[in-house]
């Protein structure tokens, strides 16, 4: 292939490691990703620039790029060139000049991203924002901090274009309703319209009180600060693989909710009403209401979840929105569907939201499990108007898909935004938008 | 001018008093309103499309015109045509035959704008919502409407685009991330996007307890729904033009809070105990706290100040945002600036969000008031990167100082999504982007 070409003419100390993380042959899957677009190719004057602007900040080293080329699913990219600036003027330099010479360029957060969104496809120059994580200053009679932005979204933003230049939409105001909301077009846009290089966050107070509990179901009022749920079969996989024990009853269904409040002793009383109603209905079966020191282990059950499930083997992760009577029957749908197909079919998640993680589990990587569950999932949540990606977005692996959710008009008004902030396309390319747009 | 000649030329029952309304000469000040841009005129074949299209809801009868003719502020205009479309399929065709003939266009939700955006600025036909007020339908599970748009804007909705094209992004999900949010676009886009045809809104539960109070200054936890502030010179025109009594002390501020909880109690609780620490503080002097039937009296001190300063003359509105230590320097600046020029210089608003709403009264429309009024106003705003407009919009009359607020390169963008949105401008034109962009 052309790319496996380029990197062995590129003079550098390129060690062949970058190809086998993990020990497999990290070809993208065709049905994956697209052909490699004719980007301009990383020479010896570009890296001389970027050491220009960014003198130490600019990496070559494969031992230093292969955390960045490597996502949690174990997507394999081929970057050579991991630039790290520390200020919006750098990245404008930066996008300027790859802009004018036609280079792809992936931003880069936390690289956290679980849809191949997060790393690069090919050989894009991983632009990283870690070194941006100064706190400007903080305000403490609004609560808001003015910061750098070492992941890649939150709030009231600055944002460098593809072609470097600044857009400033950093605000401390809670309304403001002048002009059109650009804001939140860059907000979950993956990187693909433009890198986000400062944020305001607002911060509430610190809540004087915290209950958690995990329990049958749940509705309390305004102190309800989460609302998580966890089936039978994630239990499992906790109690086996990473050995924490249930603290109550087996049971279908688990909740954990966690109340924030500003009266610790109404608050206590509020949860307790609660259980009690709760108790005596039919509907929760045991609970437990955790003290201080035991919080941390209560929320461990759900949130180690995804940890737990690894331990199967592998595991095919989806993160879907449906109306929330809906939430657990694509689960159900789901199992008897795959049959034994699969080792594990489990949900959890977000119910107060009407997010669910759909996870199925099995030995082995399975392109055939992979058929039988895909466009399965997506189908069935399109049926129910349901959003294919509630949180997680859509980078590579999903781009496609995204008919499913969004209608055709509206996919071709954001390519049409694309095309008017990145008219070469080389922010995040291959990513967010479907094929037939890109 | 050409338009005084359309009006005779046209054949209709129409009658000069469009011309006066309130007694005053209806010429756009030339400072306010650019040139009419060569859009087509109604003819008689228009109009007998529209008649196909909605019969019946085809208003050319001056009478009737004149309200929508009209807005708050006596801003008039010379719209001869008034469209009362009852459903998406309505808007689209409408919108469609009005692009191919090169019509321009003012949606007009409730008509209460008080920029000058709600109404035309010359002939444009109007595009009324008003019969779009359907229920489609209520879901009590997740608390959420799904209805028609008799209001230009809320939430997750169906718009329909200049040419007619229906964009449908009616969703009743809280996450979803699946491409880019092209919603936020549209919501405060005053009409210039596309026309918003249906919104889903969620609507929380009735809280059961709600507590209203009226004092000095205030800080509650999370049962805290309002957090509204009016001056001294705000209680003057309620006593006076409106004898409204101030039911404690004479004070320089007057705060009006209230909570809304799930436990009525606990509500109670927190509301004596926070009165009596402000009590005892040094910042308050004085405060009550209403009964239920009491509660409506005293929202009505702060909801009936517009009204009250109406009876001084006329009054030039601000909607302002700032930080919120800075939220009262304004007024406090605008008074010493303009001395005895004003009657009156009042500050009242959303203190907890640091909106401002400053007023100045005058016994009759002054220019020379509004020169010492303006710009000096926004570039005060500015100064300490507020918005010049919060709540209200640009419309028309603050289309022009949008760069008080935005940086230009913001603004270049909005006018090239406007561009891709609406290539012929025929949706809402003369309003929000500056004239050099138009």
């Amino acid at each position: 292939r052309h790319y496996t070409t380029r990197i062995e003419t590129l003079a550098s100390n390129h060690v062949p490691r970058l190809l086998h993380a993990g020990g497999e042959r990290p070809t993208p899957s065709p049905a994956a990703a697209p052909e490699r677009r004719p980007f301009s190719r990383v020479t010896p004057e570009d890296l001389a620039f970027f050491s220009k602007i960014i003198p130490d900040r600019t990496i070559t080293d494969p031992d230093i790029l292969e955390a960045s080329n490597v996502d949690w699913l174990k997507s394999v990219s081929f970057s050579e060139v991991l630039l790290r600036p520390q200020t919006t003027e750098e990245v404008s330099q930066i996008l300027g000049y790859c802009n004018s010479r036609n280079l792809a360029v992936s931003p880069q957060g936390g690289n956290t991203g679980l849809v191949g969104g997060s790393v690069p496809v090919y050989d894009e120059i991983i632009l990283s924002t870690a070194l941006m994580n100064n706190v400007l200053n903080f305000d403490s009679v609004s609560g808001q901090y003015r910061l750098t932005a070492p992941i890649l979204c939150v709030c009231i933003c600055v944002k460098v274009l593809a072609d470097g230049r600044v857009l400033d939409c950093l605000a401390t105001l809670r309304k403001d309703n002048t002009g059109y909301d650009l804001k939140q077009l860059f907000i979950g846009s993956e990187g693909t319209l433009g890198v986000i290089t400062a944020v305001t966050i607002l911060c509430p107070r610190k809540p004087k009180a915290i209950n958690v509990g995990f329990l049958g179901r749940c509705m309390l009022g305004e102190i309800l600060s989460a609302f998580e749920f966890l089936d039978r079969e994630c239990m499992r996989p906790l109690n086996t693989h990473l050995k924490l024990a249930n603290p109550i009853t087996d049971c279908p269904f688990y909740v954990v909710i966690e109340t924030s409040g500003s009266n610790p002793t109404h608050d206590e009383e509020k949860l307790h009403q609660f259980l009690e109603e709760a108790m005596t209905s039919s509907q929760v079966i045991d609970g437990t209401v955790a003290t201080e020191a035991k919080i941390k282990a209560l929320w461990s059950l759900r949130e180690r979840v995804t940890e737990a499930l690894t331990h199967d083997g592998f595991t095919y992760k989806y993160d879907i929105s449906l109306p929330v009577e809906r939430i657990y029957q694509l689960v159900t749908d789901m199992r008897e569907h795959l049959g034994d197909r699969a080792k594990s079919v489990v949900g959890y998640g977000h119910v107060g939201d009407g997010n669910l993680h759909l996870n199925i589990t099995s030995p082995t990587k399975d392109p055939d499990l992979l058929a039988s569950i895909e466009p399965f999932v997506y189908e069935w949540t399109a049926r129910f108007q349901g959003s294919i990606s509630a949180e997680h977005c859509l980078g590579l692996k999903k781009r496609n898909y995204i008919y499913y959710s969004k209608a055709s008009l509206a996919v071709a008004l954001m390519g049409n935004i694309k095309t008017m902030l990145d008219p070469k396309g080389i922010l995040n390319p291959y990513k967010t938008l479907p094929d037939d747009l890109q």
